[in-house]
């Protein structure tokens, strides 16, 4: 069988509609960089659709195999036990596809990066 | 007289002591990028310092030109109504010092490529 892969971008989301911008930026991207993978968004609260929805709406379009990857600064409370509740619960509704959870973006060595190349360009700018 | 710049990586906090690491991370690669440049962190909740101490700090020590990064995925409501007022109260204080307020780095380009960048090695890991 063919793996159908995807991606859900999962925020904490935030009361302001505008917040969720720099994660369809991100979307975009990455369906630039890899075409045939699914990329849904999903959210914590206060914005919509929640993770079991993005997850359960992937995979009735096909995906096999799907990646969680949270758009989080970092490791914390929310995705050490929330998040992982609820990507056991989408395992026991959908035990043909296999759910991953990534680290937060935050951890990862090129997002760091980046992010201290922006701090010195918003003080070297002037 | 001379400029004695800095910057303050001013995330949300969480109650999770581990979550500040990714921050402390961005830090000490700022500095190796920029080793004239005095970076302190700060909180807006649940974590010490908050913003304000920080910037008096630095102050303290002699920054005359300040930048507020805010490690956020966007700018929300925090970043557009409660911590300019932090930083307007900042400026009052501190008359010799210029202190701006930075985009959050979730809005940067190269950050959000990074974190797509990571997404896709997410997927492809495996």
């Amino acid at each position: 069988m063919t793996i159908r892969r995807a991606v859900v971008l999962f925020g904490h989301g935030a009361r302001d509609p505008e917040w969720a911008n720099p994660m369809r930026r991100v979307r975009e991207r990455l369906l630039a960089k890899a075409d045939d993978v699914a990329v849904e968004l999903a959210f914590l609260e206060f914005m919509q659709p929640p993770l079991a929805e993005a997850i359960d709406t992937l995979v009735a379009n096909g995906a096999t195999r799907i990646t969680v990857v949270p758009m989080f600064l970092a490791q914390g409370g929310h995705l050490k036990h929330d998040v992982p509740d609820q990507v056991e619960a989408a395992r026991r509704r959908h035990p043909g596809c296999r759910i991953d959870q990534a680290l937060a973006v935050g951890e990862a060595d090129g997002v760091a990066d980046a992010m201290a190349d922006y701090a010195r360009h918003c003080v070297e700018r002037d």
